[in-house]
């Protein structure tokens, strides 16, 4: 039984998130588990290395499949492409050891926020940016994200209703990169808790908007308190870039 | 009258191009002028730098319109955004003196031209960027992109059926710039000939495959002749971004 690793891109703007719901519901998981099953010729689960809510996208989400078909993995890309497009695409696929399961041995995701400032629309980066209608201050918000990298308690960036006990977290690193009217948020870390990557991001617009000063994020992030965050920032400024494993398997 | 000069983003790719045409087509400039007629309560006719073609994206064109209604500029680009959402936008709108037009008086142009190498396509990226299915040799096409600076008759990379009999224009810079698997060509000049950036994007594009020499460039311009150029690059690869004025209308 071969194990194979995709290596997937998506526009989420299209779909009701990645997986599998009731019938008449275009996911993700779905569309590729349906594309797979034609090019394979038996009915395909795939194992995804994570969620993504509806809206968001990815350029770097990972899932694994079985099969006892002997397809060459560059093959069943190209097939798969054709089924998938345009806005979901297999951009690599390899076979990988059996015990490889997508979720499981992620040792760490890299996610991307992105945020443009202005008054008025922008029709090219509406698709994968949120629009802050205000200049944000970069430094501020470097500041307070500074605060976030740690092995920490991060209850205060969950999403009510999500039933996690543990809800300690590492966050390695959170970067914020500004050019022009565009603000770019990159945060690497071992897992994220729901919703916790869009929570911080309306917490840092916050600061960048001077509504809060960045020391303000300690006691933020001490209180444990969802309320003292800023809102869930647009799904659509997210974006999954890449997940790591060790070692890694895509080249 | 007023004279009000726009700045217009859009995402050619929901569009039949810019320029009006018959009844049932949506081309940018036919919503353009519905939303601004609804506002200022008249009908309006707006003046364009340049057409753009098919599919071809703008985040930087400039077209003017005449009125008498008093409405402030931000409340016009208020209205006119939640009319025209979500393909095109009014970025600015500023008024302007009298005499003004947007292509009469337009001095140079910028676009850019996104490509990216993969073998399999990019979800993200296919809006506005054309997919090239091997790498490019960035240093090779710099050194052909050098050739077509400067001011000469660019007869060769004219669309055919363009009835333009004077060829001559001048290109101020061409600039080829790498990233990762993406490629941009940024290119400034007086005025372009029909699909001009577009075969000249296709030609280098076979210099950075390495399917002609960069020095073969000369020849191909010398030659006046388009069967020498490359294919005409995908129109979604293609962005206006930027027409100049002197004095800067929008600073």
């Amino acid at each position: 039984m071969r194990n194979i690793a995709l290596l997937i891109e998506y526009d989420g703007g299209h779909f009701s998130g990645w997986q599998s719901q009731r019938d008449g519901v275009i996911t993700i998981q779905t569309v590729i588990e349906n594309a797979l099953s034609k090019i394979v010729g038996h009915s395909v689960k795939i194992y995804g290395s994570g969620r993504t809510d509806v809206g968001v996208h990815a350029c770097g989400q990972v899932a694994n499949f079985y099969t006892d078909n002997q397809i060459p993995c560059f093959k069943l890309c190209l097939g798969a492409n054709i089924l998938l497009a345009p806005y979901v695409s297999i951009r690599k696929a390899v076979d990988v050891q059996d015990d490889f399961n997508a979720r499981r041995c992620a040792v760490k995701k890299l996610y991307k926020f992105c945020m443009y400032s202005s008054p008025t629309p922008s029709p090219l980066k509406n698709p994968t940016h949120m629009q802050v209608y205000k200049p944000l201050d970069g430094a501020a918000m470097q500041k307070a994200a500074n605060y976030i990298v740690g092995k920490k308690d991060f209850r205060c960036f969950m999403a009510s209703g999500s039933g996690v006990e543990d809800t300690v977290r590492e966050v390695y690193s959170l970067e914020i990169t500004q050019n022009g009217d565009v603000t770019i948020l990159n945060i690497c870390g071992n897992a994220f808790l729901y919703n916790m990557v869009r929570i911080i991001a309306g917490t840092l617009i916050n600061v960048g908007l001077h509504k809060i000063e960045p020391e303000y994020m300690k006691t933020i992030i001490e209180s444990k308190n969802r309320k003292l965050c800023g809102k869930t920032a647009w799904a659509r400024g997210l974006t999954l870039v890449k997940v790591f494993y060790e070692p890694d398997i895509f080249n």
